[in-house]
Formats: C-alpha cells, sequence, structure tokens
C-alpha cells in the first residue's frame, strides 16, 4: 500500500494499481492476511496475503464463469462441492440451479465472517440457504477422506501458493476423481496465461492424467492481473466444449437464472483459445517468449 | 514516471505500472510527445502522450486482430488503406496476405522514424516493401479528399483524445463508406469496454448509421489498460463474424501466414459477446453500472 494506492504485482515488472477509498477491514488468521479494501474503481475487495480474490464490480464475470460452465455441462448437477470460495460469490451462483445439497469446505473462517459483513453484495442470503453446510476444514484433507460423492467439485481457491498449493496437485486431482460421481464434473481457476504459464500447464497436465476429458477456458476478469483468465475443467463423461447453445439456453430458462456476463454462446467461445495459448498448454516452448 | 515504473491510467481510480529498464526515445513532435520506454515485462513499447500503442512482447494479439479479421473477411483484398499504424506492425499484417497496393496515412513522420529505428521487430522490412506508399498527412482529411478506392481500411489510431478525435466521427464514417470499393470492409480499434464504454458506443452506432453490417469483437492485448479490447467492423457486403472457419484455415494455408494468437476458430469466437458488452452497444443503461 503506497500513498492512497493499492498495488498487487502481475509480475516483478507489472502491476495494477487500485486508488483506495477506505481499508474496511484487516486481519492476520492462522491462515493468512485478510483485507477489504474499498476501491474507487471496483468498488470493496477481498484481498488475501495482498491478492486480490474478487470485488463488488467485477465479481459476476468469475463466478458466473466459475459455476454456470461446469453446472451447465452436467445434464443434472445434485450435490456439489466447492473448495474455498469463503467470499459466498460461487456459491450463490450454484443455488441458483435446481440443486439438493451444497457443501464448502473453506479454510478459513474470517473469510466467511468478513464477506458477510462487507460484501453481501457477493453473497446475498447465499449462506443462509437450507441446502448449503459449511465445513472450516483444509480443502484437501476433505476431499481426501470424505466417503460423500459430489456431481460437481468446484475449487475457488487462490493461487498454489501458500495454504491452498495442496490444491493443485496430481495427488488431490485423484481424490477429486474418486469423491465424483459416476459422471462428475471438476472445474479450477487455473491462473493468468500471461503472468502464470507454468500453473496453467501443470493444472492441465495435472487433471490429464486423471480425468478422460480436460478442458481450458478463458474470461476476463478486470481484478485479477493481466486480466484474461483461465479455468480448467476436467469431465468423466461429457465434452464440456461440445455443450449445445441451445441445450444451455433451454436450462438457463427453466432455472430462471440471470446472468451478466455468460451466455449459451459464451459457454461454446470460451474454450476456444488463441494459439498462443493452446501452445502452453502442448508444452510448445516457442511460445513461451510470446508472452 | 514515478521512480522506475511507467504508469498508465485506465481511470481515475486504476493504473497499469510498468517496470521501466530505460527511456529509449523521447520527443515532442508538433502533434504528439512520443516516447519509446523499454520495460522488463514487456519490452520495448511505444507511447503516445502518455498511452501505450504497442509493445515488442503483446503487438503480435493487436495486430494479427486488427488486420486478419477484416482481410480474411474480405474474399479478395486488392488495396488496403491504413490510417495511422506508423509502428508497422498492421503493415507488417497486410503484407503477409497478397494484396497489390497499400497506402498508409501517418500524421506524424516522427513516430515512424522513431518505430523504425527502436521497435524493428514489430516493423520488420514492411516499410521497404514495393508496395507500400507512406504519406504523411491528416488522416480524416486524406479519406475525405480522396478519389482512390479501397478494399479494406484499417483506422489504426490512438484513442479519440487529440489528433484522433476525427477518426471518431460520423463524417469520418461516411468518408470511409465512400472511399470503400462495392464490397469494402472498414475496422477500427473502438477501446476498452470496462474503461471507455461511450466510445465504444458512440463507435458502434456511428458505424452502423453508414453501414449496413457493423459487427463488433475482441482480443485481449496485456499492455492495453483493461487489458479488454474492442473493435468494430463494418462491411458493405460480407459478414465478417460469419465467415466459415474452412474459408480462413484455406486462405491462411494458401498465404503461408502464420500467427500467434488468431486461429480461424478465433475468427469466430472473437463475436460472441459477454452479454454485459452486448448491453453496452444495444445502449441498455443498466449494464453502465456493471462494470
Amino acid at each position: 500500500m503506497t500513498d492512497d494506492w493499492f498495488t498487487e504485482p502481475g509480475s516483478s515488472g507489472f502491476e495494477h494499481r487500485y486508488k483506495v477509498r477506505a481499508i474496511s477491514f484487516k486481519k492476520e488468521t492462522a491462515f493468512q492476511r485478510i483485507e477489504i479494501v474499498d476501491t474507487l474503481e471496483f468498488g470493496r475487495m477481498l484481498v488475501l496475503n495482498g491478492a486480490v480474490q474478487t470485488s463488488e464490480k467485477d465479481e459476476f464475470i468469475y463466478h458466473e464463469m466459475l459455476v454456470h460452465v461446469p453446472l451447465l455441462s452436467h445434464t443434472k448437477p445434485r450435490r456439489i462441492l466447492i473448495i474455498g470460495g469463503g467470499d459466498g460469490g460461487a456459491l450463490r451462483r450454484v443455488l441458483e440451479h435446481p440443486v439438493e445439497d451444497i457443501v464448502l469446505v473453506e479454510l478459513d473462517e474470517e473469510v466467511v465472517k468478513a464477506c458477510r459483513k462487507f460484501l453481501p453484495s457477493i453473497n446475498g442470503d447465499a449462506f443462509l440457504d437450507k441446502r448449503v453446510k459449511i465445513i472450516f476444514d483444509d480443502g484437501a484433507k476433505f476431499v481426501g477422506n470424505s466417503r460423500e460423492k459430489f456431481d460437481v467439485l468446484i475449487v475457488d481457491s487462490t493461487d498454489p501458493i501458500g495454504p491452498a498449493k495442496a490444491l493443485f496437485t496430481e495427488g488431490f486431482y485423484r481424490a477429486a476423481h474418486n469423491i465424483l460421481s459416476k459422471n462428475g464434473i471438476c472445474v479450477t481457476q487455473s491462473g493468468s496465461p500471461t503472468f502464470q504459464m507454468e500453473e496453467l500447464r501443470n493444472v492441465y497436465n495435472g487433471l490429464k492424467q486423471v480425468f478422460p476429458t480436460v478442458r481450458v477456458y478463458l474470461a476476463f476478469v478486470p481484478t485479477y492481473p493481466g486480466v484474461l483468465w483461465s479455468f480448467t475443467i476436467a469431465s468423466k463423461k461429457w465434452d464440456p466444449a461440445a455443450v449445445p447453445p441451445e441445450k444451455v439456453k433451454e436450462r438457463l430458462i427453466s432455472s430462471n437464472i440471470s446472468t451478466r456476463y455468460y451466455t449459451p454462446e459464451i459457454h461454446t467461445a470460451c474454450f476456444i483459445l488463441p494459439k498462443f495459448i493452446q501452445g502452453i498448454l502442448e508444452e510448445d516452448t516457442s511460445f513461451e517468449t510470446a508472452l
């Protein structure tokens, strides 16, 4: 924090800077430093260990794309597991679907407390819904030990440094495969293709060791460094990139889901990758210097 | 410029910051302040009046999308007019196609001189090609007065403040229509949907007053504020969004064009807009607060 600006580095040579109106909340917990930073451009932002997690103004992009893509790639998602997601934004979108049970496993209870208090525009009444069970625990441990089965697993975590590291390992992906029902789908945020090329490649290749179908899709999230953001989705049966737009449209209408970023056509288009990002996945190192 | 960082604002509350290795060049011309800033993350950047125009590392994204989309939307583009584009990056991509003549009208000769000297990785041998004619003049005036006809007009300008303002008026779009041959196509960069919503809407609506088919397409350009960037394309005959990917593929192969961002599938997908951007175009003001 310098002057009245909050700075987040994308790399050692590139930063995003946000004009700050106020620091609404700040706490060191057993796991991390939590801040709620109120910015001029994006409203209140949840910041964990200096990294922006979500903002009032653009949260809809990340959360719609994290949730609607996997849920609408599954024909009947009933039981959903969210790892992380303590801000409640993903939870709120999952609840828009006709699901039966949702388990949310968040490491740090203080994140949920702070977000319920300072970011109600993001989580709404999501934490009060009777279909929701909140567990404060280590997500990797929960997935490794649970005997329950889920149709969709959403990994809504910080980047693979610190507490979230275990969520980006092949061991975790095997446990994720195990906890998913027969036609289950798993999605995870997989970082910036611009600044975290290795992270994206590792997630993609790690999931490919375990799942028959793995796809990368993209969205632009203005408050994430580099803005272009990747998600990696792994599926036991259906190809998420092959869902017909008409099917998506039917489901959105029948569930009365309204969106501000996601559309049936975006569901298809988000899987179309620029050539240098295909190159990252295929480990074509001639692209390494592209960005 | 503070310390060793170059800062470009996206809005009053949001900035991109680049670690600077050196200022390679700086000159006040009759038209603007030209800088070539050598950055750690993106290599040398052309900066006009404080706004990043292009960088060595990511120029391929903007230039491929600015050039290949219109040229491959036209079945036989022979005569091309570029307004602006003094860095030569668009020119270089146009020359990859089997075109006959290219006229490039750049306001400021000093931009071309600086870019030929400091950014040869961007313009290559483009300025030496015999098919190219360079004119140093006001682009709007040239388009208004010329009696030549062109198949594709590419407006590769700064944003609509200062010298480029005339390129974003309905009068210019009428002159552009007039200078284009029967099946002509015109493309222009139209700003950041995140931070320049009004600019995008004005370009789209202005072109719609004049051309039967107008489409907006998107690319992500890491060094432009907000990263997500819009282009608006106007066509007398063909719908650029309806070009079959197989046709694009054939043309890329027959012209031996290799790309790092653009692909036949990207040509289709780049026209699929997130819902709130459709809202911007349709002047649905409920989206104004979305971002």
